[in-house]
């Protein structure tokens, strides 16, 4: 297969898999100005698949890092309603949501972070409606890579740029399974997989995950009652498929936020913000963290855990086994769309309010109270190793092996 | 000077004498994706001038044109309030604006006209608020161009997509005055003739301009009382002077629109809403558009003066020697910014108020009844030859030669 026809499977299935693109909706697609005329694929092919209209957000992190660099904190907090609108507008109208990443993992590198955070939390507030429809199965979202030159160099630093820039072309070609085959019957296949494994967790309803390996992590995350098991595609309220992540290969649920004890150390490094935290550990006591430790980036690290009540807390665990496709490529992505479904994951923030029985129609306070997390972050983190045991225990206290040398059990 | 030497200069008097940022003003740039470079340097020049913020509102004509094939009339003619309210919020606070073009002259060739009419219609509406701040003093605004190869190519049509590119940068970068000596000096300099030139014809305050030429033109444009002639820098209700266009050439002021008399020739084509009208002529008779012809393009010609009213009556006259700078290129740019600084021309449509006294505080219908025009178009089209004639009449009869030869007499 050709590059071309490559790049056009991959625009053609963002719409029809990653948002499902249904006659007379409006589709957002933010895209990175050096992804344009990716972004415009996409467009067409839900223009063609019947979309009312593509609004077309072009973002630019070095015109952000800019920002960052000379506009003052205060301008930065103040989001002002047109920019909420054009998100919340089309959310009420029951939208599709592209979100087109081509990361710098570097480019916030010493940016400062107050204005950063102060950004972040006046974001989540400025677009609450928007990701409250999202949350409650309003919006059929997805988000897919780009390849950005300085990102291709991270992952490929002996490579040129234009080598390193096709590299990682290949790479997400791969991990979002075109060139082989149907893309669209590869997906299907994927899915089968994906809503089987969760299905058997579902079965299980373990009250606990024990996670354990040489590393010295040992960390009982609890679950709560009625969590959900999802995996590959999800569905909306009107019960239309889509793919949230393109590439996915994780299952995952909601821990509950108040019930988390023990010690966990990150098997790779982990980009926030534009910053590296690496060799890091959490001890958790309550579903807090009660310590930290970092061997790079321990200052980025206080700083996330710092955030809000929130960020102290888990808000998804996720199952990925050590033999996926992703972590079999042997590349650090630097990009969590990819490093998160090489490994085994928690986040620290935000839970997804559909991984919990009724949660989407829960009050803020009711999904509290039964164990989910908010908080203005969502960070995964990953802790799968090729060691990695994980033991599921029942509500009856059953033990029973759910990973076994960092692979599913079954 | 090196290429990076003079595009770093550019981006500078963009920001210093187009909009002459000032300690904290909002600022607006308008920057199509593929200028996203350039529009950083100009957005990196205002912060460090003091400004408040800039809001970078990037666009791209290459999907505008998919919108115009895809998206239905009605869905393209309801401009969203956000949209109208990401202008409109600055203006009302006193920004700066800065409009980057780029366009591919041919890039709307063949889109539905009606879409597009629609489009001006409803943004002119839309983006009223903005306009009308603009209009009377509000806003320091700037036009200015970066190279698109599409355009490069229209223009240098035998030279490949880099070396048309470079070309046009070297054709801008001349007339913008950068590459000898200092382009703030020149820029200086080039102001006071422009000025000098405005106030001799505020001084005979002409009634009437008698425009004659080999190709037949015999056309009488009337100016009404209090029209103020402008030239070079303007200067906002502050006081303080920017360039509403780099590179400019031109002194114009307002026609009365009632009272047009005769016939005149196009001298150079006109690109409108992406298409070519070339080799035309317009009777005039009170004012009004009677008559009609063109050797190409007759039905885009049809199409803009049946737009509105005031889209068959005159907005502008302006004049530029034939040994324009701009001319003396001997080139054919396609794009009006440049074009109208090579030619007299006159513009079917809107008038600008602050060239009549008192007109940026008059009612749309006192500006009316004084003879200013209102449309949603304003269209520049080019009139000067080698052997234009232009006599001024005074309002006591007088003929004193304002033009022979193509160049001013004065």
């Amino acid at each position: 297969m050709t590059f071309q026809k490559k790049y056009e499977e991959y625009a053609k299935i963002v719409a029809s898999l990653g948002i499902h693109v249904t006659e007379g909706k409006y589709v957002l697609i933010s895209c990175p100005v050096i992804a344009a005329d990716f972004g415009r694929m996409v467009a067409e092919n839900c223009y063609k698949a019947g979309a009312k209209d593509v609004i077309m957000l072009y973002n630019d992190e070095k015109f952000s890092r800019m920002r960052y660099d000379h506009a003052k904190k205060e301008v930065i907090a103040d989001i002002p309603f047109w920019q909420a609108e054009r998100r919340n507008l089309y959310a009420r109208e029951g939208c599709c949501n592209v979100s087109i990443i081509a990361d710098d993992p570097e480019i916030f590198t010493g940016a400062d972070s107050e204005k950063m955070m102060a950004s972040a939390i006046a974001s989540k507030k400025a677009f609450k409606e928007f990701y409250d429809i999202m949350d409650r199965g309003g919006v059929r979202w997805t988000v897919v890579a780009y390849p950005n030159p300085q990102w291709a160099k991270k992952i490929f630093p002996n490579l040129n740029e234009e080598q390193a820039t096709n590299a990682l072309w290949e790479q997400i070609f791969r991990t979002v399974r075109i060139g082989e085959g149907d893309a669209q019957d590869n997906w299907a296949k994927h899915d089968v997989v994906l809503k089987k494994r969760a299905k058997q967790l579902n079965d299980y309803a373990f009250s606990c995950l024990r996670y354990q390996n040489g590393m010295g992590t040992d960390l009982s995350v609890y679950l709560p009652e009625g969590h959900i098991w999802y995996g590959g595609s999800e569905e909306d309220r009107e019960g239309i498929a889509y793919f949230p992540n393109m590439p996915t290969e994780e299952i995952f649920t909601m821990p509950h936020k108040d019930k988390t004890e023990g010690i966990v150390y990150a098997a790779m490094p982990l980009v926030y913000q534009g910053a590296i935290i690496d060799g890091f550990y959490l001890k958790f006591h309550k579903g807090k963290v009660i310590e930290y430790g970092a061997k790079q980036g321990e200052a980025v690290l206080k700083r996330l855990l710092d955030t809000d009540d929130g960020s102290r807390m888990l808000g998804e665990a996720a199952l990925i086994p050590y033999n996926s496709p992703i972590r079999e490529t042997g590349l650090l992505f630097y990009e969590t769309l990819f490093d998160e479904n090489a490994s085994c994951h928690l986040a620290l923030g935000e839970c997804y309010p559909n991984t919990i029985r009724g949660g989407e129609e829960m009050s803020e306070e009711e999904l509290k109270r039964c164990g989910g997390n908010k908080s203005v972050n969502h960070v995964d983190f990953m802790i799968g190793t090729a060691d990695l045991s994980i033991d599921g225990i029942t509500a009856d206290g059953k033990v029973i092996p759910v990973f076994r040398d960092g692979n599913f059990v079954f």
